[in-house]
């Protein structure tokens, strides 16, 4: 039982739970979950914060009251703008005397716009490499680009190049992003499909959005609960990706039944190999009369993060 | 903004969050979830019990021990055959006395293998209108039968018969059934095709699965932790379904871009609304661009069921 489609080909047995495990290690058991505490804004949680990170924060009165269950901007800060340009005024003061280091270390001058959920409004903008240590919900954008070869379905896999802050060298999908502030969510794939692989204009209108990726993961950065939003597309057998922004290395295609061994390596990104399975799993690929977790596997691909995060009585 | 394609060509508003909604009342602030207690098997979760269901228990102290906190079918049972036994006697005798009626009242003499989740060991087999009372998971497969009519998308709609037990006359998925003992997902939902539908074996090769939807809802007869596999079946566009079982009265092709206004209303079923509404969104028919709540709908399509149960430690 490896979870393959018999008619894939491949009998190879892996372990596919260690897929939606990596990505969600803040739910396990000795994760730092039950430490955290919640960070809202005007009632509505943004955030999850690590004792840490809360210490920090605690040495700034004057921006957020710390409490052992729960850390608040201070309201006075009422607007979008006011919050968006205090907290800018924080973390370039953290990042300026060498603080919250690990995540900050990554500052790419990219904001976010941060909400209680994607259906309410911005409650402030943040800088990009500031949503570990606060734990804001981040949302992206993953194309998986595929295609078939003599009746063979193939996947288009990225390297990611040398050079990139976060998870250089390792294998990814074909084309991914952060959702930047302004843009739409088809928008924002078409942009990416163009920058990191020069698809032409003529296949884009193959792009299917086919649903979300969601999970919570921690690092040495803070709490990253994510939100990716998938889009399919099938390509031409002729097309060869080129990337155009230096951030891909190389492109390779890959038949689908080689791709659950290729997924459960470290040197497949994280996230990015949990888009693949979901792919694997939505395309009859990985099936539930071969895989015993397919249920586990499914539920851990669409962790509801969103449920996470609490509104408390403006009256509190 | 109504979560619809702007190329599926229809503009009209509806509330979708009320689809998934429907299907997760149990996680409403409103449900009895707070009073529930865990029901366990050998130290496994298996379901989740109202209080009233738990002070008829409570009565039976040779079969399961009740506190306030938890229910365990007494550990004397120590085989699958011994609980299913002593399971079946119980309930035969609940049955003769008239109670738990509101569910045993569709009493069908089909058997739900019981585990803690779908890739362990069945702990006990048990009589399938007692899933609500016992609060166990159920697990079941559901198809939708599409095709193209002049390069638009159609998807099947079946009218339940009259005289089904439950949800008669309900608007319902092309094909859906619960997965009863002893079969395999991709062989009940071809079983079911053929029963339902009439599908020719010849079309059932384009059979394909696409993962599960899964939510917690409780009514009058119980708690309800459900987990659907779903497949998609392209159908050719010359074929019509005829019933062969006497449980559909009939089946109707609708345009995709009809069917959000159709799922939102009481005259779907429930689940099969939210089935369809998992369809919609993997089809590129409801996309982030337009539906405000595309991130919460696809997570309450996905409850993770598997998580709302524990395991104990052994010497508890």
């Amino acid at each position: 039982m490896n979870g393959l489609n018999p008619m894939s080909g491949i009998t190879k047995k892996v372990n596919l739970s260690r897929v939606v495990e990596r990505i969600n290690n803040f739910l396990s058991p000795n994760s730092s979950r039950n430490e955290c505490v919640p960070f809202y804004v005007d009632y509505n949680q943004v955030g999850i914060v690590t004792p840490g990170v809360a210490l920090l924060l605690q040495g700034h009165p004057e921006i957020f009251t710390v409490s052992s269950t729960s850390i608040h901007l201070n309201n006075k800060f009422g607007s979008c703008e006011e919050r968006t340009e205090i907290i800018r005024v924080f973390l370039e003061g953290m990042k300026n005397s060498g603080q919250l280091n690990k995540a900050l270390k990554g500052w790419r001058n990219e904001t976010y716009n941060i909400r209680h959920s994607m259906s309410e409004p911005v409650l402030f903008r943040m800088e990009r490499s500031a949503a570990g240590p606060f734990g804001v919900i981040t949302y992206g954008c993953h194309i998986n680009g595929y295609t078939y070869k003599n009746g063979e379905m193939m996947m288009w896999v990225a390297k990611r190049s040398p050079t990139k802050q976060t998870y250089p060298n390792l294998l990814d999908q074909f084309v991914a992003g952060g959702l930047s502030s302004g843009l739409g969510f088809r928008e924002c794939a078409e942009k990416e499909c163009q920058e990191e692989a020069s698809v032409p204009e003529k296949h884009l209108k193959n792009l299917k959005s086919t649903g979300t990726v969601s999970y919570v993961h921690e690092d040495e950065r803070g709490v990253h609960p994510e939100v990716e939003f998938i889009f399919d597309l099938k390509l031409p057998e002729d097309f060869e990706p080129i990337n155009a922004d230096g951030e891909v290395q190389e492109f390779k295609l890959y038949p689908v039944s080689q791709l659950p061994e290729l997924i459960v390596q470290d040197s497949f990104k994280p996230n990015s190999a949990a888009i693949v399975l979901d792919f694997l799993i939505r395309h009859n690929i990985i099936i539930p009369d071969n895989e015993p977790s397919y249920c586990y596997l499914v539920e851990m691909l669409h962790f509801p993060v969103q449920s996470l995060f609490n509104k408390l009585p403006t009256e509190a």
